[in-house]
This record gives structure tokens, sequence and C-alpha cells, in this order.
């Protein structure tokens, strides 16, 4: 049995050491066309910030090290430019000259390449990708030669990590992103907690503006967005995305959906005897069905392993899985996460669907270091099913997630997670779990028992409702909506004639800080006969709706004496 | 409808509070024994080591407040002695005298008390426990006074918890526990890295010995030990478990089990009317199906809150879950955590289980701060059925155990781990978090891809097998098993005569660091016809598994030149 892995990294060498754990006796090639194979592509902004100290860090297994362990034949430099799927060879260009190399089977793994927009002036050497070790050790020298300004076109992970690297080194960083919010798979509101983040590490954000050129002059460039505003630089990191890296293999005949190669739940493509997984694979996603790449390492690292399995022993092998897509992002000081389905995806998906959102604390508020984590939940609507999570906050984020992720993959609905035993002790979480509240809020909107109403729906809401904000006096003197009335959660038991008499025969829309008081409060108001509904996430998610124009639509006012 | 709910801490108050929500009508009395409602008793040892400065901290609400936001009736120092389930009230003594209260519904939240062991001279003024803010109040007093010693009696969570605050406040502390080693519910080889971070922090920890008496002296108490030790204290923190406060409730004729109320799911005493919740009651347990009490605040206030639907809308009400029993307790810098079900529980059961010991990183290795958790992991024998997990690690233990916690509720199997699509970034876990190395590990095991020898097969192994130590010369000159080879396992596939020639006709027993290697190795050599295993955890395992008996059992020797 002769096994030939194209690409060395993530998919391709997950699947080539499984293949040698399972079968002594297969030849194994893996075929890289960079300078290195099994290298830590996820730590590359790490190096260029300068947290990774070393270059080779980065390199976690050289092809010495993989034929000492594993036996495996890792050529590098070895770039595969053919397939003929009849005659089972592949064509592959190498230091010596173009080879051919025959194969009983054929995995895949190419990876994406970084997307070049329609930019004029892209070709400037001042613009670099991050996508190898060497992208990452030029940008590094680039920055230690003395650059003080760098503008990052793109603001998904990659971008991000390559922002607050560079400007941890001290340089003036500007990221343009075409998308209205940076981290554009986040929700509008958990992305305005990491645009201010951004902001406090001294990075000027431009979202929902293009670059439509890039300027070259003598020492630097000039890059110049859609708005007419310049900026000038010494460095571009172009991270606007990336794409299958499948030419070779389109053109092979393998079938292809808009450049990624489509497979079955084994990883066969249309060829037989040719599998494919990783950043160049449509994959079904586990939520909406939707067929797209994933290109994240975690699925591609196991569907590699997967794949191996189905070459060696396919009668044991098991389906690879549909990628939830759950990612995270290190932002200074913050951490941002999701995991399954965002609206734009549901609307896409034309899944019906409510919202929560919630702010729990990470542990318990009576132990020191207690903070919100920003946490929005999206579920079927009917039954609930857990369809995705995003979270935002400096701890506790990744758990929280992560235990997400897992009660999304088991397809529970968001009253399970109220019964989830999750770890409990002062220094690691409360009693009931901001994923248990999820589900207990969750379970409550679903029943009726609580009844939401959005950040979005500001604008009709003042037309038609009695704004009710159920925060202290204190609180509600630091920056309220216009017109809002005033009574604590504490009062409203006996005030509702005030309510009855403000309303007006129109509906009570209730506030408060986060949503737990105007959730109460509800319950008051809706016993007692109003048409009332709480707003979801309170004035936490109200301000990072309106986002900059927060400061516009609140008033403030000095606590009365 | 009137409600009355004895006990107003975890799961009582939860009840109180979300009958209040479904209901504005209900009369809703809350009768708390002591002198304050709502308070922070997980917080209580950090009380006393002074993380959490102030006592008012702890007090998270107060009747005042529950009054004003949720118009209950809640009256502390107000003693419930008995019940008439035939006419529906309850005997009350308050500061007033005895009282009688009528009830519709009566949820019994009485909580635990401490056992008090037969030791001769428990009497002891400088005998403590620390179960209400009063204790922890009276405790930090007596250090804040001068105590210079202390002696805590059980090591269990708030046994260790304790013993570490008053360690942190430059106390001398000694931890005696009956059981053979620090927190009994953990598996010794997890337990033993405990008891290392409790000797690092200065702790004296005498495990598998019982204290016998403790003896009264002018100034200072000493307390005996069943090895005829002696030790001499200023203080000593009685924490050997807690046992239901339930006498006055089984003298109503409320049925109970080893004075634990027994209850339906949900929460349904043998007394129309009569509801339990928390720390009273006999739970089932989710993996084993054992009926124990599960004294835990999580299942506490969410059963509270279970119960409070049931009692107000029974139709809409879900069922309390079974507890999956997730613990946690930070020791030191460590952190050590459980979920399901442990060897001894399995044992007890009669279930057929493997054992899997992992020891990943928390995060991507070439990531600064990577350090090791250290995992056990129990699975059902043929379908791995996920039954049990502990870790203890520096970093990144409560999200494992929670990802394992919500595995388990969701009934996965060890290779279902595998799918999970956990947050993958090299601050956060690794593309191949613990959690999919787990069912890797576990799915490899169950299918016989790997075969695993245990740490605690030691002795027979020796006996009869080729010990073969894969690790790299310079490791195993560090510490290994006297009479194992050393093979690195990158030279195996050309050394195989060598083991041959030395296992004569022998099964050989690989080892390596933490497992990884050796399991390499064993695919090697089952594949050349050994009979060969792999060291379940490695030398890891084996070294927490021969605890301090360690030094003895292995040869260290200078590296070769």
């Amino acid at each position: 049995m002769k096994i030939v892995v194209v690409g060395g990294v993530a998919g391709g060498m997950s699947c080539a050491a499984r293949a040698r754990r399972l079968d002594e006796t297969a030849d194994i090639v893996v075929l890289e066309r960079g300078e290195h194979v099994s290298f830590a592509n996820c730590g590359l902004p790490y190096y260029v910030g300068g947290e990774i100290e070393h270059a080779d860090k980065l390199l976690v297994q050289t092809p010495a090290s993989l034929e000492a362990a594993l036996n495996l034949d890792v050529r590098t430099r070895h770039d595969v430019i053919g397939v003929d799927t009849e005659a089972r060879t592949v064509e592959v260009r190498t230091p010596d000259g173009v080879r051919h190399l025959s194969y009983d089977a054929l995995v895949l793994a190419p990876g994406a390449r970084a997307i070049r927009p329609p930019i004029d002036g892209l070709d400037s050497p001042r613009v670099r990708t991050l996508r190898t070790v060497d992208d990452a050790i030029s940008l590094r020298e680039k920055v230690e030669a003395g650059a003080r300004r760098a503008v990052v076109l793109g603001a998904g992970f990659i971008g991000l990590e390559a922002a607050e690297a560079l400007a941890e080194r001290g340089l003036d960083v500007t990221v343009v992103e075409l998308a209205p919010h940076v981290l554009p798979a986040l929700e509008p509101e958990m992305a305005h907690l990491v645009t201010e983040e951004l902001r406090a590490l001294g990075i000027d954000v431009r979202a929902g503006v293009a670059a439509t050129a890039i300027e070259h002059a003598s020492g630097h460039d000039t890059v110049v967005l859609g708005d007419g505003s310049r900026v000038a630089t010494d460095l571009v990191v172009l991270s606007v995305g990336v794409r299958p890296d499948t030419e070779a293999f389109e053109a092979a005949g393998i079938a292809c959906e808009r450049g990624a190669i489509l497979v079955d739940e084994h990883g066969r493509t249309s060829a037989p005897g040719v599998r494919a997984v990783g950043d160049a694979v449509a994959s079904v996603d586990a939520v909406t069905g939707v067929r797209r790449p994933v290109p994240l390492a975690g699925p591609a690292n196991r569907a590699g392993r997967q794949v191996a399995d189905h070459i060696v022993r396919p009668e044991q092998a098991r389906p690879i899985p549909a990628p939830v897509g759950t990612a995270i992002v290190r932002v200074g000081t913050l951490t941002a996460a999701m995991t399954g389905a965002n609206r734009s995806s549901l609307a896409a998906a034309g899944l019906a669907y409510r919202t929560l959102h919630l702010h729990p604390n990470q542990h318990a508020g009576y132990f020191p270091g207690a903070g919100q984590i920003h946490l929005i939940v999206h579920v079927r609507d009917g039954d609930g099913l857990l369809l995705g999570a995003q979270a935002v906050g400096a701890e506790g984020v990744d758990k929280r997630i992560d235990v997400f992720a897992t009660a999304i993959r088991a397809r529970m609905t968001v009253a399970d997670l109220i019964d989830l035993d999750l770890a409990y002790s002062p220094p690691y979480g409360q009693a009931k779990d901001a994923v248990n509240l999820t589900g207990m809020v969750g379970s409550n909107v679903l029943d009726e028992t609580l009844r939401l109403w959005y950040a979005d729906e500001l604008d009709e809401v003042r037309d038609t409702a009695l704004l009710l904000d159920t925060r202290s006096v204190a609180e509600y003197a630091t920056g309220h909506l216009p017109g809002s009335l005033n009574i604590p959660h504490t009062q409203l038991r006996d005030r509702l004639d005030e309510v009855d008499a403000a309303a007006a025969g129109r509906a009570v829309r209730v506030l408060c800080a986060s949503g737990v008081r105007s959730a109460i409060a509800h319950r008051v108001l809706a016993q007692a006969g109003f048409d009332s509904a709480s707003l979801s996430g309170g004035m936490l998610t109200l301000r990072a709706t309106l986002g900059d124009r927060a400061a516009d639509v609140l008033e403030r006012e000095t606590v009365p004496a």
C-alpha cells in the first residue's frame, strides 16, 4: 500500500502519522510545497509580536523527526502540480525538476491561500501575508528593522492577531475591514466590545470601508480607503481571508464547488482512491447544513486522522463529523469566541430562532476578580435546540464556548443547559454557572415566562411603548434613554399606578443594566396585566448595539441630591 | 397559595425566588435557623484566608433585599422543629418562642450538618467547624488573635480549602485524613499530586490515620493520632464530612434513607405537599444509579428552582436531573476537579470499565506557559460510554472537566469526544484538545489498536514481562524501573532484534514519560508480532501511583558520557 499525502501541515500530517500507527508496512510519502512541515501556523502572529521568542518553536516537527518516530518519507519543496486519477500518479515539481509518483491512496491536504483582492498597488513589496513561517520571520525582521506604521487589511482572526502583535511591537497600526465591523463572524454587539478593546490597544479601527489602492512612494506606501482617507504605512499585512488552494486538483477533474473539493463523510472525492481534508474541502455545517470550507485547524487535524482510518481499515472508520465551527481569538485582555451559527448564517439557512443576551460573572461575584462574560446565544424557535453561541470577556470565555460547542454537538436544547453539573467553587464559577443561567433564561423565553425585546427594535419601541428603566436612580443617571421612566425594581410593586399612568394604554418595555432585574420586573408587570417585555441583555447590550452612536442616543444627568 | 420554605441558603432560597417570579400572589415564607440567608457558604474558607477581605461580601442577600426585590417573607433564627403533615403545619422555634405556621406547599431545604466523629475531647473550645458565616468570622478572629498552629481533621474539599487558608495566614497546619489519601473521592494517583502541592504549601499531610483523641492543655490542645503521634495545636478545624440535617422531618414521618430525605424526580417526599431539595435529600447518581446525598451547591440551587416550578405550574415542570457529581477545588497553584464516577463507585455499582491516563498540555506546547493537565477517565467496557473524569493541573482543568461533565450528561461515548469542535488558538488549547485526545486514546483502547497496562500491575509485570522504556537515554537516566530495557522510540524499528532477545519469549510492557511514545512503540511491536502493551499514563502516572514509594522503586543513574 502506497499512501501519498499532499500537504504536510495540519490535516495532511495527522493523516500520515495515523496511517503509520495503523500500518507499519505502508509506504507513506508526504509532499509539502513549502520549506517546513507540521509548523505552528496558528502561532505565527505570536512570533511576530515576540510572545513566542524563537522561530524554532514554530517548527513542531521536521522531516527528520518524522522519519525517526514514524518512518514517514516527508519531502519539502515538493509542489504537486497535477494528478492523473486514472493512472493514479501525481506530478510533482521538486528542487530536482518535475517528477511523477504513483499512489494507491492519495490524500489531498493542500490547504488554502490568501485571497488577493483587486486593489491597485497590491504588488508593493511592503505587502505581506502571514501564512508561513517564512512570512512570520520576514514580517518580524521588517518590524525589527524599524517599521513604525502598519496597515492590516482584514479584521478576521489572523488580521486582529497580527494587528495586536504589531501594536505590541510599538507600531502605529490601522485595521481596515470591508464588513461593518471587526471579526465579521461575530454579531455586531459582540464585535463592538472587541473594537473598543482594539482602540484601548491604540489600534485605529476602520470598519465598513474598502481599501481601494496602495500608492507606492519612496520609503513608504499609502493605503487609500473608499471614504477617501489615506493612511501612510511602512507595512501592509494582507489578511482578508483564504480560499482553497485546489487549482491543480480541479484541473485533474476532481469535483469542486467554488474551488473547494467535494468530499463524502469519509473524505472521499469524486475520484476513486483520492481523499481530501482540511481547508481545501467543502464541509457541511453541523447547524445550518450549508456546504462551505471551514478553515480551522482542529477539524482538519481530526479529519486527517479519520481519513487514515478509512484508508487502512475502512470497516472501523468513523465518519468525519460536520463541523460546528468553533473559533476563538485573544484580543488584548479579552477573549472572543464563537461556536455554531450566527444570525447571518441562520437567516441564510432560513431557520427561525430566538436570541438571548446574558452578562453573567465568570465566577462568584463575591470572589476577587469577578468580571462579566458577554454572551449571545441563538436557539431554534419552538424546541430551543441550541444553534450558536458567542462570548466576549476577560476570563472564562473559552470554557463556556467549549461547553456550548459540546452541547451543540450533542444536539441539546437550551433547557438541557439548566441540568449541566458544571464545576463550581468560587474561583471557577457560580452555583448557577453562566451556561446554566443561559438555560434558565432560554427556557423562560420559550415557555413565555419571559418575553424579550431587543436593542435593534429601539426606534420602534420608542415610538409605541413606555420605556421603563428599573435600575437604581444612581445607575439611571449615568446614562439612560430619553423619555424612559425610572422606577427601581425594588419599588415596582408599590408604584404600579405610576406605570399605568405613564403607559396610558401603551405597552411597557422594561430595561435594566444586564436584563436580570428587568426580567423580574417583567414578571411583576405581566402578572399585573401589562403588555410587558424585558430588554434582552439590558443596557450593556443596548450600548454595544448602538456602538459609537451610544453617546448620542443616551442622556446623562446629575444625580438628584 | 402559601409556600413555606425551610432553609434560606442555596436550594431553599432558589426555590423561594423562583416561586415568586412565577407567582406574584403566593405567600412565600422562608424560615432559616441561622442568622443569615443566601450567604456564600463556598466562600467561607477564602474569608478565613483573607482572600475575601470583608465578611459582608459573604452576605449575598439579606431578608430586607429579598423582601424588596421579591416580596419574600424571610425569617432568620427560625428553626423548624416539627411538621404535622396531616394538618399541614410546621412548628418553629423563634426568638419569640415556639410558633406554628400553616402551609399549602412545604419545601424542606435544611441542608446538612458537620459529622462529629467519636473522638475523645472533641468538645474542646478550640474545635471549630466551617459551615456558617459566624464560623468563618470566629475562625479568622482566632487566627488574627495569634493562633500559630492548626490541625484540620478531614481532607475533603472544605478541609483542604481551610488548611490552605490557614497556611496562607502563616499557621503551621497539619491535615489528618482517615482515608488513604487526601480528597478521598479522587483516584490515588491524582490525589498524590495534590498531596505534593499541599507539602509545597508547607502543610503537613497525615493520611491513612485516624485522630483518636484531643487532649486539652492550658493554652493549647494536642491531637493524638492512631499511629501514636501527637500534634500540638491552637486550633482544630473539624471537616470530616456532613450528614443530612433531617431529624425533625424523619420524626414527622417523612421517609428517609440513612437520614437523607427520599424524593421523586420533582422533589416530592412521602408526605403530600412536602418537597425537599439540597444536601438533605438522597439523589440517584446519574452514572452509577446509586442513591445517596450529593451535597453540592449547583444541583441544590437548580433543584430548588425546579421544585418551585412543580409547585406553581406542575404541568410545565422539568424533572430534577440525576446529579453527575462535578466538584472542583483550588489547592495552591493547582486545580483538582472531578465529574462522574470514580473507581470505587464503579466497583460498588458493579460496572465493568476501562481507565485512561493522559497528560496533555492545556494549550499549544510552543506557546508560553504550556503545562500539563493530568487526566484520568473511566469509560464503560464495550461501548465506551463516559463514566467519569478527573483532572489535576495548573490551568485549563475546570474547562476540561466541564466539557466532560457536559459529555457525560449527554451520554456520549469516549469516541464521541474525538468529534468535539473545541475552541482552538495557541493561548487556549491545542488543535487536538486534551478532550479530543482522550477520545482518540479511548477509541484506540476499545478497538484494541492500543493495549494498555497499568501502574498498579507493576509487581506482576516485573515478574512476567520485559519492561521496555522508550524514552531518550537522558530521560531514562533521571529515574527508571530496574531491569527495564531502554530503547528510544525513534530507534525501535531498527532494534527489534534486541527486544526479541531480551524478551526471550516473554511479553513486552512498554513505557515512556506520558504514554504517547510508548503507544507508538506498541503499534510497532504489536505489528511485529510481540505480545505488547503500553503503560497507561507513562512514568508520570507510575510515579504518582507509587507516591512516596517512587524514590525506593526507581533507579537513577549518571548519563553515559
